[in-house]
């Protein structure tokens, strides 16, 4: 049911955290801004599950079947690029949408994205 | 330390669930985009605390210090309107930088906003 909201290092995937792949492991899905980049990701860590693209230019389309499987009890990964760090346009509708549903939004943060951001 | 986005209903103020109006009394602050409806929703409430406005003018330079507030250890409540039901821009802007700072965001139906939302 949750909306995790994955920040990954596009750089290194080694500076990935413990709590970011247990997370993109146990997901019913993982939605990319960058499927490339998310495709990547999983592969270098042996996870084989839906991935679901996000393009800037088809936003609205793509995020009501996403919102409808979070209401309906799956779990999501939304990936986004730690190197920003910041959540794209295309993923924010989604966020925003998915409170608006009453769906849970949590933040994993993949490498220290978070004591950056905060401090 | 999560940020909780509250639907209140805004024309009636007795259709507000028991959930919402715990959260309002138990937060440490309620962050409100309309700061008169929000304030009589406090006053009908009986609640006494910190009221801070969010208006669409500008938000960048309030939005920081609330994120400060929760990346910090405290808990907020966003009101929005049920009626609509939409996140306002002020309150989205608000919600994506908590988002990258690692705090979490609790979705709260005032009234039967998330059903609908959801159906």
């Amino acid at each position: 049911m949750p909306l995790y909201v994955v920040a990954t290092p596009i750089g290194n995937l080694g500076d990935l955290t413990a709590r970011a792949r247990e997370v993109l492991a146990s997901c019913d899905g993982v939605v990319a801004e960058d499927t490339r980049h998310s495709g990547n990701l999983l592969k270098h860590l042996g996870i084989h599950k839906p991935l679901y693209s996000l393009p800037a230019f088809d936003e609205a389309a793509r995020v009501e079947p996403l919102v409808r499987r979070l209401v309906e009890g799956q779990s999501l990964a939304l990936v986004t690029d730690a190197g920003t760090p910041a959540i794209s346009d295309p993923g924010a509708i989604l966020v925003r949408r998915a409170l608006e549903a009453g769906v849970q939004v949590v933040p994993v943060p993949g490498a220290n994205a978070a004591g950056a951001a905060g401090g």
